[in-house]
């Protein structure tokens, strides 16, 4: 009998030890409040590489809420690349012709890939014509990442 | 006549160097084992920003296979990020609680974008309580990579 | 009445300079014609993960564009990876392979997670056998990332 008590309290003392340990966890990470900029300069370059108005909106929120966080304010050069689905973005005839002058006008880069334009026969004329063009978007992507810019996609 | 055949000799000749040398880089790529990981640390922010059932348990199952792949063991450190519709998985009444505690309790921090929760009007106590806030997802995987971490979105 | 028409001329005046400084931003935004590649070499990997034949076709093209974008030709060096349901591309009855074959002879290695054919009890025979087995797909991205390659997810 006195064996049973003894191994009883050692698996009770055992489960309370992890349960502890687990806790401690979740607390340890409540508690965690962001990496800190501790860079003089960030640099990231934005994907827009699909035709979805959600994604495109997203793609805009995302750069602003980048550009307005507070570890980075004054810090962040900000590019954004569009190719495959996300050219329609930049069509005259999309809605977007205000929010992207107003990523210009924050010194944001507006470019296109060159590829897209070729590949579907789209002429430079039908963009909005403050839009940069680049040679092919996947290759900015390469090339800004091996520069020290980070990759997002909305 | 002579000349014929010899033409025909060499074009079948070339045909056989293209087909071998084909035969050759298939070989060889079928034989590759995978990256070899030299590095004494591996760091992964994984990025969660779509309300979809299969991504959020994707993330979950990509995160899993990061932290058991056998170059990686003992030598990777994780963060989960969410924003916009990524947040969902973070709502008392989801169902992935256990899913998340158990990241947490495998070294994993578990992060939310504070501006999401303000664009959505989303309390702090509407998620589960272990749950750590960052300004925002986007500043958290700019920081995080320009600190040497990768971003993967699942 | 003087001093109305003073504040009158003011606010043009500070408006037009407004206007101003918008034009030219437009305009030197429209003058980028994409970054330069200074580096010899370059690396990138890209993640296929989803069963959908417009995103496989997408990942192909992205793949060719990149290869051929002028500024780095002959200096690019590409992985592809296919893990979750991305996998589907290899098995022998899709209509991959040809592009897979075409990829590997220029050079991409053309891998598979090998945790996703565990998952979903697809066996190494079923797929094209020139792939390349990798440990876990995200593994890999983690360590190629670390060694300065570039991660794409088209």
């Amino acid at each position: 009998m006195k064996k049973i008590k003894l191994i009883t309290c050692l698996v009770l003392l055992l489960a309370a030890v992890h349960l502890q340990a687990q806790d401690n966890a979740l607390e340890k990470n409540s508690h965690y409040t962001g990496a800190s900029a501790t860079k003089k300069q960030y640099k990231a370059i934005y994907q827009l590489d699909q035709n979805d108005p959600h994604i495109i909106e997203k793609t805009f929120r995302n750069i602003n809420n980048a550009l307005s966080d507070p570890r980075l304010t004054g810090k962040l050069q900000v590019e954004l690349v569009a190719f495959s689905g996300g050219t329609n973005a930049y069509l005259k005839n999309s809605n977007y012709g205000e929010d992207l002058k107003k990523l210009v006008e924050k010194g944001v880069i507006v470019a296109q890939c060159n590829n897209t334009l070729q590949e579907r026969n789209i002429s430079r004329d039908s963009l909005y014509n403050f839009i940069a063009i680049v040679p092919s978007g996947n290759g900015e992507l390469i090339i800004r990442e091996q520069e020290g810019w980070t990759i997002i996609k909305p």
